[in-house]
């Protein structure tokens, strides 16, 4: 059986290039890059509740970093450093090297460094701290939307949900479909160069990870204004266009949860250079709805008629009911 | 029931003074401070490993905090910032504000921010970052120990191993000692003050979190040397040199673990200000033993007539046997 100390050395500590000193004392050191500000988010992932047990190692350590990854995406800022603490059952290395295999990889498509973190017996958890780096003003905030701007969403959302729906037989996809949703609910790819475009034309940001309407209800609430979403504008995938089950597609489309695109405002005279931005990049972005003065904190979704639709669920909520 | 936002707003949003933007977007943005690089290390705390089911939240509160402090100390950062990914089986409102009465009470003592973190459902776990600021060249590594400094413990290790012999039955303290090593199992103090003080004298350092030898073992590993310490110099609290089993309380001081003192090395001719720093400040620091140049990472107790001694328990390993 391997130690603690075998473990960290085996699988977790790698040359870093960035940091001034990495795994392996008390603390890493990290050094400011001129001009910038750092920015830092954590996020945990338990078994049971984000993952189920016995997930695939690999996929779990390529997601457990790009939920954190989302966020720097949602930010505006380069990822730079992460930390992991792990807590495990037991020191399984086919897991532990599955898993690394799975967050490395990924850590290296963005020029992230592990420098540090904690590895400990206990229920599967894993919690990650991501550093990155965005030069303050440009820094992509929730609270910057302005009555007036236009929402705009990257990609599409609902597949995670739809897949989910499809492993709790609520629905039956296609091979095809549901390849597809799988992948995007196991292997989500942050936003990452998205996020670094916006800078200087998004005026609010976030990421869309606990559902469309909750997520935009929170640029709305700290901007201190109101959302109208046109349901008709959501773009839907092709596996959830070709759902049946429509109430079911609303249901993922807009609270569907673990999408980890990006919705974002931006004045409206900035369309064009949104659309050019689309066109450069090939992302899907989507002009969904408007800023306006209404009761801050409110999202408000129009069907095609002009009727405000009833939504079902706002969205998760941990210690929801 | 509280919903997790509800929880983020009532337990853990406090006003942040020093951070430009705190709790409540996708990241937290922190500024660089001049001539400092930022340290940065994670400690995760699980129920039924760290701390026993029913566990006092405050104090849970307080050394969650506090076990994360102890690496800044040890590498002579000063606290800055937390990040507090926390995975709880309900959303228990008595326990939470317990949880974060302890934790920031002890963050006001050491200015410390929380800046962001995670809340979900799921086995008690709480996993923290904690970020510091400390000027590159001044930093407390490990790697630093140099053949011929001598090496230095502040207070006492072994009161909360001796704790937990007490509550396991395999020792019987007076009420008065066992009040004295509770309170230093439960609600450790990081020796932050001291680490700032050590900058530019201790030529490496390192917090007694798995116990002394395996501990100070780190930094020869890290610094390439072996070290020599001498048993009889190894300091007693009141409560440890009461201790009628000497197998017990040599396993207590030198492999007991979860004490929070500093160990570190200074060059001999630093002996004087190692001393007057002790004076002013009040801090207990002794001189335990010395670096010399034997097997790298090799390190050797010795009794008081020279023989070398045999250690039963290197220290704590998570996933050891």
């Amino acid at each position: 059986m391997p130690s603690e100390f075998d473990i960290i050395r085996r699988y977790f500590t790698r040359p870093v290039k960035r940091a001034l000193l990495g795994v392996g004392d008390d603390c890493a050191l990290i050094a400011p890059e001129p001009g910038t500000v750092l920015a830092v988010s954590t996020d945990m992932l338990v078994e049971g509740r984000h993952f189920l047990a016995g997930a695939d190692a690999a996929k779990l350590g390529h997601k457990a970093l790009a939920v954190n990854l989302s966020d720097l995406a949602a930010m505006g800022a380069a990822p730079r450093y992460a930390s992991l603490a792990l807590a495990l059952p037991e020191a399984d290395e086919t897991w532990l090297a599955q898993f690394t295999q799975g967050f490395f990889t990924l850590a290296g498509v963005f020029g992230v460094e592990l420098i540090g973190g904690d590895t400990t017996r206990g229920p599967r958890n894993i919690a990650i701290t991501v550093i990155g780096a965005v030069p303050p003003e440009l820094a992509l905030r929730r609270d910057g939307a302005k009555v007036g701007d236009e929402v705009w969403l990257s990609g599409c959302t609902g597949d995670a949900a739809l897949a989910l729906a499809h492993l709790n037989a609520r629905v039956r996809l296609s091979d095809a479909a549901l390849a597809h949703c799988l992948a995007r609910l196991h292997a989500p790819v942050p936003c990452v160069a998205l996020g670094l475009a916006l800078r200087g034309l998004a005026s609010s940001a976030i990421d869309v990870s606990d559902g469309l309407v909750a997520d935009v209800g929170h640029i709305a609430e700290r901007s201190g204004v109101s959302v109208e979403l046109c349901f008709a504008d959501v773009p839907r995938s092709r596996a959830l266009a070709a759902c049946a089950d429509e109430r079911l597609a609303q249901e993922c489309l807009l609270a569907g949860g673990d999408d980890y695109e990006l919705a974002f405002t931006a004045a409206p005279d900035s369309r064009a250079r949104v659309a050019a931005l689309a066109a450069e990049s090939g992302l899907a972005l989507t002009r969904i709805g408007s800023v306006s003065a209404g009761e801050p904190g409110l999202v408000s979704v129009y069907d095609a008629s002009g009727k405000i639709m009833h939504i079902a669920s706002k969205g998760f909520d941990h210690f929801g009911g």
